[in-house]
């Protein structure tokens, strides 16, 4: 199988909107008159990102999952997309697998696969992902402000526990497993609530890198400082959110690790963003017009990280930064 | 050296007609009111695209001109671009040559580069690339109609002849090994051309895969053949072009060769491009405009593809798909 009649039997469908979709030079595109444009790109690579051996499908999702859930932080809704592609051979299986799990996610949020380029390589995904906004609304990691509350949307730290699952350093129930592991192959990109926030949300992140990791964007880009209170990952936080929403099976574990997975632990894909305490009610408005659960976890302060434990005394965060507590 | 430190030293500029740049979960980019948006990817790896031991400087070049070649085989005006990058170990010496090759030809053509990733992984570089344009002025595969001329901008063959010296196939003087080189590695993107020729060419598209079979996306595309008189790779063509070039390096080989190069080496990002006959001093003018050489080397037809050979007599055209002239 060559290289055009791989692109024709499993990445070219007719234009939606675009006017010239696959299989021209470029693709054509009218953007809506008056909306900004927000733009990402993210690639990913076996053996860094994935392993060899997972399910094409669940890889299809998640290549476009990362990338919608960049335009979900800053509020936009999804347009379009185009995918480069590196394969060390054309597997009929794996690409069908593959392609199935793009589509379904692609369709789900009306975001249509205009263009691309494919190539024998070390598998590689590269996807560039766009969507509009109205001017200015862009919800973005400067923008926080002493005093807002901190927010993050789901649960994190699952696709941690997974992975440390897959590296020996952790055992876990097979249920509880499989939750975690759908977490890390399966991410769901906050598209609906990110676009509800614009208006209400100060600053926002996707939570890619770990939460401790990913706020420290938002902090220093903002010029301000957080406190984080951890009793939110064991039990839900105090009412004033829609669902608010906490794991069991991470609170299951020890509590070093509870931690580590839930603060330092990355591929979580969900929002944390800041917004006025006088916004609360408009938060929880967001979060149920989404149908998306989100938890009050903090406050910006004018300078500093704590993470306040659940007896109010500040943890040494700097010890959460390694994985040793799974030693 | 990590990888937002690595972004910070070579990647981060301040932003220029971009909103937000280099830096948040998405650029923001407000498009210029009334224009369609032309998009491309182009994906380069290591071992397959280019060698472990080229220049830097030469890659970060010739990365962006693939993709800025696409823009202007559809006669966009080039606007911003991302780069997603994969490498082995963050060098810096290598960084430093491949963000002054980048930045130069970005810089030479307004792109502005406004966000993209890194990772570690095999060296792979994917960007994606738009560019503007008046809404229907697109140059498309599908539009050659039967009568048009064909043309192509500046030579072709010289890149595939410098593959071949590598490939140990063909030995040539070194000045002509260092101009065949200088075009493999450093292809110039027709932009300011394809600009030119919106509103007078039919059909264009960028050579990337070899003229023939470049040339037959556009039949295809277009339901017509074409005829391709060979005459113009041992002499410049018949003067109702402007500064008609042929290249003297190509022609001095044997015809075999020159056939080979001239019609199924790849990587000369020269423009194919459709216009027709009544079009020919607007073609002209276009050239002159940008000053870019162009030559007239056949026209469409019904159906087929036929190559005629210097003395008007039909080539066998599958024979020179395969590299065997050099064996």
């Amino acid at each position: 199988m060559g290289e055009f009649e791989l692109i024709e039997r499993y990445f070219k469908r007719p234009p939606q909107r675009a006017q010239v979709g696959v299989g021209d030079d470029c693709a054509i595109w009218m953007p809506t008159p008056g909306q900004a444009l927000a733009i990402s790109s993210d690639m990913l690579v076996e053996g860094r990102h994935f392993l060899s051996t997972v399910d094409p499908a669940a890889l299809g999702h998640k290549a476009l999952a990362v990338n919608l859930s960049d335009l979900a932080a800053c509020g936009a809704t999804p347009c379009a997309f185009t995918l480069a592609l590196a394969l060390p051979q054309a597997d009929d299986a794996w690409l069908s697998g593959f392609a199935q799990g793009l589509w379904a996610l692609a369709d789900a949020h009306g975001c249509e696969l205009i263009g691309g380029d494919t190539t024998r390589g070390p598998l590689t995904i590269a996807i560039t992902v766009w969507g509009e906004l109205p001017p200015g609304q862009a919800l973005l990691r400067s923008a926080a402000q002493v005093g807002d509350d901190i927010y993050i949307s789901g649960v994190v730290g699952q696709a941690r526990m997974a992975l440390e699952v897959f590296r020996g350093q952790l055992r876990l129930p097979s249920d509880a497993f499989e939750r975690a592991r759908a977490r890390m192959e399966r991410p769901t990109p906050r598209v609906a609530l990110g676009q509800a926030l614009r208006g209400v949300a100060h600053a926002a992140i996707d939570l890619s890198d770990g939460l401790l990791g990913d706020l420290g964007h938002i902090l220093k880009a903002s010029g301000v400082g957080a406190d984080i209170d951890s009793r939110w990952l064991l039990h839900a936080s105090d009412g004033d959110t829609a669902w608010p929403a906490h794991c069991p099976d991470l609170a299951a574990l020890p509590w070093a690790q509870t931690l580590a997975c839930g603060l330092t632990g990355g591929d979580d894909y969900e929002l944390l963003f800041t917004a006025a305490p006088e916004h609360r009610a408009a938060v929880l408005a967001a979060a149920q017009a989404s149908a998306t659960p989100v938890s009050r976890v903090g406050h910006i302060t004018p300078a500093g990280l704590r993470v306040l434990d659940p007896q109010g005394q500040a943890i040494d965060v700097s010890s959460l930064a390694s994985f040793d507590h799974f030693a």
